[in-house]
């Protein structure tokens, strides 16, 4: 009977791409505006799909060489011969995920500025609803895209009759546990497709965004003193560009890969959690009632005319908070029935203990949310505290924003850390192997709670650049006063929803990370059932291990900084060219070279993506093959734990950098001009890269690190220096 | 025959003194220079002296109340009745190290500024030798006072007949084992003693120093446009005095500590180690021997007339090279008859493999040294970069440093892992519970390795804030052009080797820390030896621990930035009004107050220490009392791996800032004045905190961390929540 319960999964994925698809329709029918605007949005769209063209080949190389790669390892029977296919396919809907949210995003900037000259919950609906069609599309395609994967190989290469199943059996497998082994362990090489086309989305993207950004900022603003989005900007197209293919498209697949990781490494803990097929596929099925209870949840989004932070967060909250009450009631009957409470002490019992799991990890994906929010948006004292010290000068400035990021890790790591002992303990988890591996689904499966609601989570996280986009192309093509004033509160509000989804992103990724981990090991327990783990931090590889995985994202942050430093000072050289040679530009008569910023940021970013990228995937093999099994296992807890401070301080030290210029623009210590707004786009520059490009980017990195070493495991088992 | 061999410590310890004091009178019998440079040491000296003064009565309160807890604990037998006293003593050597160099510094400014007068040698020669009064002190006293203690221990409090001793005895101790389990767990709580002194010393004076050059810079340099070191700069006083209790005073309370602590965590490591007394005295040998190979390298440091640095830094490293190369040499005979190889395979039996673990220790301190100047040196390419970027503004330099800083840590973490790796197996270590407990006294005793040539290593380092007073003291006296090159050249040197010696004391901190790491576990078999361990990190308060160890440097960081923040935001005013209302100040006929300067820096430096120290001191208990032993395991191994790795970051960036700034003021991009000058004082003022508060007090927490866990180990193991 639980098996049959698996239909639902599907028919909510389907649900959420006809949800996605009528949102769409309902933006196409909306107008674009003036000539002006629809040659403005035109060029965006231009610039963002030959980027994405750009990018998608770039990446396609990589897929067919890690196909090949995949392909041997099948041969040589170090992997299921499935698993090639699935690493190709994840990555495809990964990048596809990204691709539709891009196309949306780009079509909707100029309708949500049109929408806003009429009202301001017009352009709030406008940038929401592509928002929408993001956050749907993401996790439709993700289960739907699953419960393929998963019905293939239950029912036609793992059938029970199959060979790969009578072996298993013979070697004393239930043929319902071999099945879930060899699904999970197939199915998470898609994550590892979609980690990898996520990481180069997210750093390809990030450089190409900051790039743009910091060099438009450094020549318009610093040296020429133009404002923001002046059309004679020659980056500022670049700039909106960025927007979409670093925000919207590398969120997209970043988030994408977090949702469909933690529900595959929850599937992977189950047999040895002892649950069968009801505990794996009860991540499918909370994802299915995350689809319904998300679409319930974004009806509800409205605003009236008050143009204030609060007022309008509260009207993009509400459809969160109610998804949320929903899914916590819904999580009831998913988990009494596909876990089989009844049987097991009911309510009270052990096994409805994983529904507290899942509550703590959703309750922790909106505490963090909430704490980012504290520490970025102006309307609170750190914030306000940063704005003040631009009075010392930018030296000040940065010190106490890098302070701020730093201080601010503490109460994230504080949740997630209950969080996890809250889902172990509730759920079972004890110190003997048996209920160990009881526990460690339940930190999975807290998860798949905390990542359940990702539709609406993301369509309001989608639907800041969307608002930026808008706010730009309002001041782009000379909108009334009274419209910018508009589009400049969708804008505002986008900063924080952008921050809050960051805390969320890292949230979920550590929490999916841990899982990964875990599999990793099941991974290694399946493959040789009497290896004989040394996981204690007294192992000298381990203890390597966990000191290399902590160094990691410094490494990679630094990469991905410099990538960005260096293809904006590309940027920068082609902006003081134009201004030199384009007669007439300053004056407003001649218009820039848009074009060539974006083609220079395309083809830096295209560049430059690559060192990070192959360090993050390459890293877990190279040092997998030196420190063993062991070794990996603490680099990767290592990893996961520096990956996860060191991110939410750079999203939080960017995002309040970035809150406290926009509060001294808002006239706060002298205003637009002032020696402290000067500092203020100082920090505001650092931490560009910081909250757009490294931060990000580090989400990915700890996952993906944790799918290379799962799909290698048979490489570093059998090869490494160090057992 | 190995128990007499022991007094060979003292005797090296008394050497260490005497060449001190000869050292010192060298130095007293130089003459000052003229009347007004008399007078500025004169200043410098006695606002050394009342912020010292101040500092200790302070911490005497924090001390008292630590003796009345620790008394309790002892009360309640859970710990020994000698803990207290311990404790107290070990702070009071600590403390006597930094006051003895801050002493010899202040006495040696305007004499180095003096002697650089007549030659270049003689400058370096007067520098370095008040380096030397400072390095062998520090040693000296550590060697003299520990074996103090275990003479005391070992023949009256726990001579073999006392009552402690019969008790362990009949639980099936031997007499050898149960004296130095006893000896070693007391002697660790000297440690905890001198770290949380060192804590308060290195972070106070951190916050001190920078407090003051920080405000020094942002108003004279930034707003007024005078130059560093001018005397009508109202902070230049409280700058001077900064260094020295700063970077004097902590960083020989901070080395000590490592010394110390390294020594007796190896010592309390040779009863599981199975090398009993042997095994227990050979850190202690180690460290005569050092300070005898140390000696004679110090007699060989002279340079020519040549100001180049790399000549210069010749003519301190030849000091260096030669003592390392005796310790390598005596070194053998050392293990070879404390371990008696004799009986256990001669020089390539399993005894031996220790002597390896030494030189590890060794070679990978020198190497963490030379990549840190490779990262800092402005006669590399890191840093001539560095100094590039501040072509496009502080965003750019800032940027880059960050990065530069973070990509600086990869082979630091490399070096130490192969040193711990190497260490752990050629000391015979391996997986099974004997053989591990043999390869972590190797890690252990690597350590040692590394800080045995502490005398001249101290020395080279203490030579830099001297050499930075004197150059600021030639400034401030008008001394001709000539001497002030001369002046200038030694303090760019130290810059250098005060780069080299954090590099140092953070790896000899790593490596103490790991050491402690395995005492603190080895204190809980000790105390409990049914205790069933799971260090694993898939055990979640581990894997919590982990994760909350990662994150506590940052904290730290963050707490210590903005004290620093907050005291140089005093200065400021401070100077601003002196500048406004005292008249014909700037015109240079009327003298600032210096003294309100130094005062206002006291205050908040012992103000502002007081939080950051106390989470350092409280964290492993309160943690520790929610995790339990595991969960604080695992939090002491993530806060050392991240607590590394973001010193070295911090201290790298800074030291790059620093001297990116200088090659500027060098003449490159425009020189003193342009705008790239401008960017990069940005650049060195957000690094000062980096690298003189937060980085250098990292490695006195994550030593202090362990040394607490240690000696709460008792109050941990009975009422922790998870067990």
């Amino acid at each position: 009977m639980i098996e049959q319960l698996f239909i639902i999964a599907p028919v909510g994925a389907v649900f959420a791409l006809l949800f996605a698809f009528i949102q769409a329709r309902k933006i196409y029918s909306f107008p674009e505006g003036s000539d002006l605007m629809k040659r403005i949005s035109q060029s965006v769209r231009t610039g963002a799909n030959a980027y994405l063209k750009r990018q998608y080949t770039g990446v396609a190389l990589f897929f067919v060489v890690m196909f090949i790669i995949l392909g041997i390892m099948a041969f040589a029977k170090l992997l299921t011969p499935f698993v090639p296919f699935a690493f190709i396919s994840g990555g495809i809907i990964s990048g596809l995920s990204g691709f539709i949210g891009m196309k949306i995003a780009t079509a909707a900037n100029a309708r949500t500025a049109h929408a806003s000259s009429y009202s301001l919950n017009k352009g709030l609906k406008v940038a929401f609803s592509a928002g929408s069609v993001m956050g749907f599309t993401v996790v439709g395609l993700g289960v739907l895209f699953l419960s393929i994967w998963f019905l293939l190989l239950k029912y036609v290469f793992f059938a029970p009759g199959s060979e790969a199943i009578l072996e298993l059996v013979a070697k004393g497998f239930t043929v319902e546990n071999a099945q879930i082994q060899l699904i999970s362990s197939t199915m998470l090489t898609c994550g590892m497709g979609a980690s990898s086309m996520a990481l180069f989305a997210r750093v390809g993207g990030g450089i190409f965004t900051k790039a743009a950004d910091v060099g438009a900022d450094l020549v318009g603003k610093v040296e020429a003193g133009i404002p923001e989005d002046d059309p004679r900007n020659p980056a500022v197209i670049a700039d909106n560009v960025g927007d979409n293919v670093g925000d919207v498209a590398g969120m997209g697949a970043d988030l994408y890969e977090s949702y469909t990781g933690s529900i595959v490494a929850t599937m992977a803990l189950a047999v040895s959690a002892g649950y069968g097929f009801g505990g794996a596929i009860v991540p499918m099925i909370m994802a299915a009632a995350g689809i319904v209870s998300s679409i319930i949840g974004a009806l509800f989004v409205r605003s009236g005319e008050k143009t204030d932070q609060r007022h309008l967060l509260a009207a993009l909250r509400k459809g969160t908070y109610i998804s949320s009450a929903l899914i916590i009631i819904l999580a009831v009957p998913i988990v009494y029935f596909c876990l089989d409470c009844a049987n097991h002490g009911g309510f009270t019992g052990p096994r409805f203990g994983v529904y507290w799991a899942i509550l703590s990890g959703l309750l922790a994906g909106v505490l963090i949310g909430m704490f980012t929010e504290y520490y970025t948006s102006d309307s609170y004292k750190p914030t306000k505290n940063l704005a003040h010290s631009s009075l010392t000068g930018p030296a000040t400035l940065i010190i106490g924003g890098i302070s701020l990021g730093m201080i601010s890790t503490a109460i994230p790591v504080i949740i997630v850390g209950t969080s996890v002992l809250v889902s172990f303990y509730a759920s079972g988890g004890g110190a003997d192997p048996e209920t160990l591996k009881i526990g460690l689904y339940g930190v999975a499966i807290s998860a798949v709670g905390m990542l359940s609601t990702l539709g609406i989570t993301l369509a309001t996280d989608a639907y800041g650049p969307i608002a930026d986009n808008a706010g730009a192309i309002a001041e782009l093509s000379h909108l009334p006063e009274e419209v910018r004033k508009r589009t400049d509160a969708l804008d505002a509000l986008g900063n924080t929803t952008a921050a809050i989804g960051k805390g969320f992103a890292i949230g979920s990724a550590a929490l999916t990370a841990l899982a990964l981990i875990v599999a990793f090991i099941d991974e290694i327990v399946f493959m040789r059932p009497d290896f004989i783990f040394n996981l204690s931090i007294t192992n000298p590889p381990v203890l390597i291990g966990l000191m290399v995985g902590v160094m990691l994202p410094f490494m990679f942050s630094s990469m991905t900084m410099n990538a960005v430093g260096r293809a904006a000072q590309q940027i920068v050289i082609e902006v003081r060219r134009q201004f030199k040679e384009i007669a007439g530009l300053m004056e407003g008569t001649a218009e820039p070279d848009y074009a060539t910023c974006v083609d220079i940021c395309t083809k830096s970013a295209q560049k430059e993506m690559i060192m990070p990228a192959l360090m993050g995937i390459l890293s877990p093999v190279v040092f997998g093959l030196i420190l063993g099994v062991n070794g990996i296992a603490g680099m990767l807890a290592g990893a996961t734990a520096s990956g996860f401070v060191l991110a939410i301080m750079m999203a939080n030290s960017g995002g309040s950098w970035d809150n406290a210029k926009k509060h001294i623009e808002g006239g706060a210590y002298g205003g637009k001009g002032s020696d402290p707004h000067k500092a203020a786009v100082v920090g505001d520059t650092v931490g560009d890269p910081f909250k757009d490009t490294s931060g990000p980017s580090i989400n990915i990195l700890i996952k993906l690190m944790s799918m290379v070493a799962i799909v290698f495991a048979g490489l570093i088992l059998n090869y490494s220096i160090f057992k």
